[in-house]
């Protein structure tokens, strides 16, 4: 049986800004050394959120953005702006309503996802971020 | 120290159609020995999610659907389509809201699930699919 | 190798009431004396969910129950009332796209959130609701 735990950044432009961290998850799952098990990956934060995507610019830079935009619009009423005086209410709505995580299967090794389809982070927050991804991988 | 890694598939005809997955689940959770532990499930694709919902007619064939719309409505503009020349922007944007996997406690042998409360796929996606979803169960 | 598995309650009162389960999740992994490895917490029914959120009263009591009122409005038509004769269609839709678990990972005996980030259980419910999670603790 093994647990393994790792930790990865990522500088971000925050507004939406989604990236591929595929590859990031796929090497730890490969450093366990976890053939069958789970993976669970979390943002630290409040304002980003993870899934998976096909990771396309119509996708990734247009169509999720305005579909968030339609949920929570950036210049809509916010009392938590009334609270703090910022500018991201919509974007901690939108990183409780994705969710901070994303749980996977490792299955051979690896992770079994679709050919167009990858893991991302989806970054809310209005301005540029540093965020770190807490990962731990569990399985034999 | 268990971990067992299961797949399993569904017909669906897209159009969010959502089927009710819980006794697929329920039988891996049997043949994984497992009695204290957790169940991951994801469904491979970008234009299908899981979740759990009361599964009856109302929520299954309207309600959520209707809601989804108002997310991502089917005949809005995306750039995912001028992309691929094809209809399904509105499938990729709500499976990467509501997430492609399902992480469930396991407990005494089973899914602690309410008694109106079913593990379902959702398919997003504008014509039918043949859908693989991969589960793995880690536990003792 | 260890599996942990534990069950609290909470008393809700419904029309997206959001409560912070920060501490009950730290004890549970606490107790289970697991360093690294996955919590899964998952809340019977199909009327709540959970999510991480900054947990202070714009967000809280305001603005998360303002998008939800704009993906699935109260007072909206659902058939899942006609089937019921209830008024909690709204609930079902929100809890399904939202989901009934949380999946993060364990690291260092403790949860890697944010300072600004808790694990909260949002109940959609139209009434008063008594909620049991279910919550499994897998690692070494």
């Amino acid at each position: 049986m093994n647990a393994f735990s790792a930790m990865f950044q990522r500088h971000t432009r925050g507004n939406n800004e989604i990236q591929d961290i595929t590859e990031d998850l796929r090497k730890i799952v490969e450093k366990s050394g976890v053939r069958i098990g789970q993976l669970t990956a979390m943002v630290i934060g409040s304002t980003a959120s993870l899934s998976t995507l096909e990771f396309e610019p119509g996708l990734a830079k247009h169509d999720v953005a305005a579909a968030l935009e339609t949920i929570a619009p950036a210049d809509g009423h916010y009392e938590h702006e009334n609270t703090w005086h910022d500018d991201n209410g919509h974007s901690h709505v939108c990183a409780c309503l994705l969710g901070p995580s994303l749980a996977l299967p490792v299955v051979d090794g690896g992770l079994p996802l679709g050919t167009w389809q990858q893991a991302v982070l989806i970054d809310f927050d209005t301005r540029p971020r540093h965020r770190d991804i807490a990962v731990t991988v569990v399985g034999i």
